[in-house]
């Protein structure tokens, strides 16, 4: 089988149609991944309006019209081609599933948002190690204190992913991510979890602990699952969003969201 | 009387709202000026998307609630700050005025939208000159043959600026306004104005003309009067937007909207 760094993105959606559920964190080197969320189309306005006043946690790559099950950037289909989605009712989890066809609705607008794993690739050719990757774990994601700012009916608090950095390479990791605005771009916070009001990195709230070791320091940047906390908050009747760590692989390059 | 380029924000609103009417272009430097579109609420979705699909023409840096009179990095009144209005029913530009106040509606949504003159500072400090500055006119403007990508019931041609510079000069330019990716970014085009469906550079749709002189090269950025090029095709029943060239002048900085 093709070693998933080098699987193009139809092959990688083809493997996680079949029933392959792992994060892909790793997959399809070079390849654009993004974060979802459907929302029925009453919502869509406060949620693009919500993006737009939170563009770190939350930049718009592609907004499907209502129904589509595919989007300019990713030619799969969007109800089966990810390896696994979150289904919330009124803004509560209530299943976790590799497949939404049978939930899909005519009304649902679908976003795709820019997902750090995009630069992941830039950081390792930099020497940044991603620990996540090379434990073959999902990456650690946290609630934070920070509030994003509301729109409409939506509000919600700034979810983070957190990758620990060692010391010598944050102003590395820094530069590097800061070139990827349409992928959340340079971290929010460096080091100080409890200052974001995280108590305990080894309990993240989404995806997986990871080893923060002697001499590296914990690095955040803004995440794509923000969205996901704003319906947990917020509560609209029907959201479906992709299982955190869990992508969508799209048909675009990294290198088309890189700034100079 | 505080020379235009040394006037602060709020001096500029005073002297619009007091009946100065002229193009913006110059006033206070280093402060970020905005172009207005004002829709209908039941507009607003397909704008905001018109606009996330076509950010080099419309890069929306602020969107108010409906019925807003001011927007978070304006502090003034939309209705009254900003030297001139055009009022469009039905597509058509019925009325162009300087005070908008009485023509004002509840569901009206405000969008700013990032301004070319924002980077002309830039130009002007890397040597860069800016004609219509140099001669005391509006900016040129053009329709170009270039169809905008459509959103709902919103769709239109793009529309671009035009500064003449001299050939040396036009690798400083672009890399100078590359770096206000907020504010239109690097140009869309450099020479040959026909490419681009203008058949004539002395004759633009909005501001006035400009004259190239011999070793200069028509330079064209994407254009926040893009969004009232929309409302004239797409024909919404009501909308309001700034007169070409006469800018909301914003409380934001220049440098905010600078990246690396």
């Amino acid at each position: 089988m093709t070693p998933p760094q080098e699987m193009t993105p139809t092959q990688a959606r083809e493997a996680f149609r079949a029933g392959l559920r792992v994060p892909t964190s790793g997959y399809c080197r070079g390849w654009t991944q993004a974060n979802l969320i459907s929302l029925p189309r009453e919502y869509a306005y406060d949620f693009l309006l919500f993006a737009q006043r939170n563009p770190q946690p939350c930049p718009v790559l592609e907004v499907t019209e209502p129904g589509e099950t595919s989007a300019g950037i990713f030619a799969g289909d969007l109800r089966t081609d990810l390896p696994a989605y979150r289904v919330y009712r009124d803004g509560e989890l209530v299943e976790e599933r590799t497949d939404v066809t049978e939930l899909w609705r005519d009304d649902l607008v679908s976003f795709l948002v820019g997902c750090s794993f995009t630069f992941e690739s830039a950081l390792l050719e930099a020497g940044v190690p991603v620990r996540h990757l090379d434990t073959g774990r999902n990456v650690p994601m946290y609630r934070t204190n920070r509030q994003c700012r509301p729109a409409g009916r939506l509000s919600g608090p700034l979810v983070v992913s957190m990758r620990p950095v060692p010391a010598e390479l944050v102003p590395a990791a820094v530069r590097i991510t800061s070139r990827y605005p349409a992928v959340h771009g340079a971290p929010v916070h460096v080091g100080e979890p409890a200052e974001l009001g995280i108590t305990d990195v080894d309990r993240p709230d989404f995806g997986d602990p990871v080893e923060i070791r002697p001499g590296e320091i914990p690095v955040f940047w803004a995440c794509g699952v923000t969205p996901q906390a704003a319906v947990m908050q917020s509560r609209p009747p029907f959201a479906i969003g992709h299982a955190p760590g869990h992508m969508a692989i799209t048909d675009a390059r990294d290198s088309s969201f890189q700034v100079p």
